[in-house]
């Protein structure tokens, strides 16, 4: 079997984001197997031309290629568990969502079975799937993913990681908190300048500026936390901490939520209070790459 | 005495910033007084052609319009409290960082003087002051910022936002508020990928390509927080929920700080408890509004 150009594919999972992916690829032509615990999920695709497989292990034996995506990893232990001899020399993509620790498990627990196995993350909702909006992040071994990308190119803008496949799950939390941490300190302005009767529409165009435009000085400060070197070239923590303050008295002043800026505070009074104050912002890294107890 | 046309300035307060203001009038070719509470620091920028007053009043009387950018408010109050006579019909642009309660109030002072006040705030670090990367917000009466428009353009991108003259100081705050926020973001990101062996510079470009994607999306979903309603177009609440969880999970796991992952999941959970689980993440305004006790 030529694992290149075998491109029919095997959908294992039909909740609201299986049934995307399995109308993705049937959308860009390839022969599509599904299978569901509850098969009536499967009906609207069967429709459009997928075959539904009766059991786990004919749907595993349609095709060299099978997604799976169920509500975790639990799940996927226990639907694989009972036809994991069908895995033997197929290649499994697992876009369950889960931690890195899961993904490194269930790794083990295939390449076991003589499975080819990558953990992916999907950083979409399901209407976006198809479109160049869709990232799918992937992690582990890079032939096994390029022996498939023609086929998964047609679920979206898809991403090679690298080998550790705890990778995919790493990326996607951090991705999220990016997005959350966006929207949040646009909702901490928002509410700021709503108390001088400044609506959300006006400010969103600065708060947006601002956000591109100081995330194109990321790859810059990534050189200093490689090095491991933070010279003041911009400021020095010291000064960024004296307007900190100008923030959290500015929210306590106009009365919203002050938990944001505090925090912002407080990740940099620890810096400074461990001789940092001198230094540069990604100096912070000692502090974001340790637990805090209190 | 026409406004428009006379272009010669005073800046008053020779800092770090000061001095960075007043060599950039100069090298517009401005005739520009300085005076500073330390005379000796005005040295550079006489031998650069400024004229050194001998006292703040005659720095005020020497130009229709003044900058003044010193330590805080309360220099500010000292320093013109005791020339305040010559404030009438002149223009004071103060450019001391300060909060929006203080700026309302100096302002109501110098007009009370006769004098018309812009109040500002710099984004920027004097060695940018004169390119276009020095971001001025200006707040206060339009006509008067108009009226000097032309000057103050020599200081870098000079941006007016509104009548009142609090709007500088809260846009500053939440623009510091918004770079904090996607700095730490990616210190958070940055921190997890390095238990993986994934170094800072691996990681930079996703999390530039997130926060500036991200910030595309503000304008949309100020519409929604100004209409107040938040329909889940993308996706629910509780849905984005659960993805917190994995987030601060995946921070514990892998052992690295984990009080930012829990603040955007109390913000949420707090969204969630109030009954908003099904609308959209812009509803968290209203969490964002009001302080919190605990
Ligand atoms: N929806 C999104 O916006 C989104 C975005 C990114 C990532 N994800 C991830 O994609 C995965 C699936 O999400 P979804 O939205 O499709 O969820 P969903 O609509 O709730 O569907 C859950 C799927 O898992 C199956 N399942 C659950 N437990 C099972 C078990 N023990 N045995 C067999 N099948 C089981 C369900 O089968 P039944 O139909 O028989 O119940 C169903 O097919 C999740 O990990 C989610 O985090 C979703
Ligand atoms: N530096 C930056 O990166 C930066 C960026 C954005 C905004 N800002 C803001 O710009 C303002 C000035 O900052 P800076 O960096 O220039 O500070 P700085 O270097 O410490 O200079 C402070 C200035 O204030 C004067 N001053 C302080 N108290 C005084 C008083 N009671 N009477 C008379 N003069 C007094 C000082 O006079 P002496 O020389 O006689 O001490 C000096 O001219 C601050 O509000 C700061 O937040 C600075």
């Amino acid at each position: 079997m030529n694992r290149t150009t075998d491109t029919s594919v095997t959908v294992i999972g039909l909740g609201l984001m299986g049934r995307a992916l399995a109308g993705a690829f049937l959308k860009a032509g390839h022969p599509t197997t599904v299978w569901n615990r509850t098969s009536a999920k499967a009906g609207q695709l069967v429709a459009e031309g997928a075959r539904l497989a009766p059991t786990v292990g004919d749907a595993l034996k349609a095709s060299s290629l099978t997604i799976i995506c169920v509500t975790d990893y639990q799940a996927v232990r226990e639907l694989l568990g009972a036809s994991d001899s069908e895995l033997g020399g197929r290649t499994l993509i697992n876009l369950t969502s889960g931690d890195s620790a899961q993904a490194r498990e269930a790794a083990q627990w295939a390449e076991q079975r003589g499975a080819r196995y990558l953990d992916g993350a999907i950083m979409a909702i399901p209407s976006a799937i198809g479109t160049a909006e869709a990232v799918i992040l992937h992690s582990g071994p890079q032939p096994d993913f390029e022996a498939h990308r023609s086929t998964i190119d047609a679920l979206g803008t898809v991403t090679y990681l690298g080998a550790d496949h705890g990778l995919a799950s790493l990326y996607d939390v951090a991705g999220l908190a990016m997005m959350w941490s966006v929207l949040n300190a646009w909702l901490q302005g928002t509410a700021m300048l709503r108390t001088a009767g400044v609506d959300a529409a006006t400010f969103a165009p600065f708060a947006r500026q601002i956000a591109a435009g100081v995330a194109e000085w990321l790859p810059g400060y990534a050189e200093q936390i490689d090095r491991g070197s933070f010279p003041a070239e911009v400021s020095a923590l010291e000064t960024d901490a004296r307007a900190m303050n100008h923030l959290v008295e500015e929210s306590e002043a106009v009365g919203v939520n002050a938990e944001l800026p505090k925090l912002i505070k407080a990740m940099a009074d620890r810096a400074i209070a461990a001789g940092h104050g001198g230094e540069q912002y990604p100096v912070l890294i000692e502090e974001f790459s340790r637990p805090h107890n209190d």
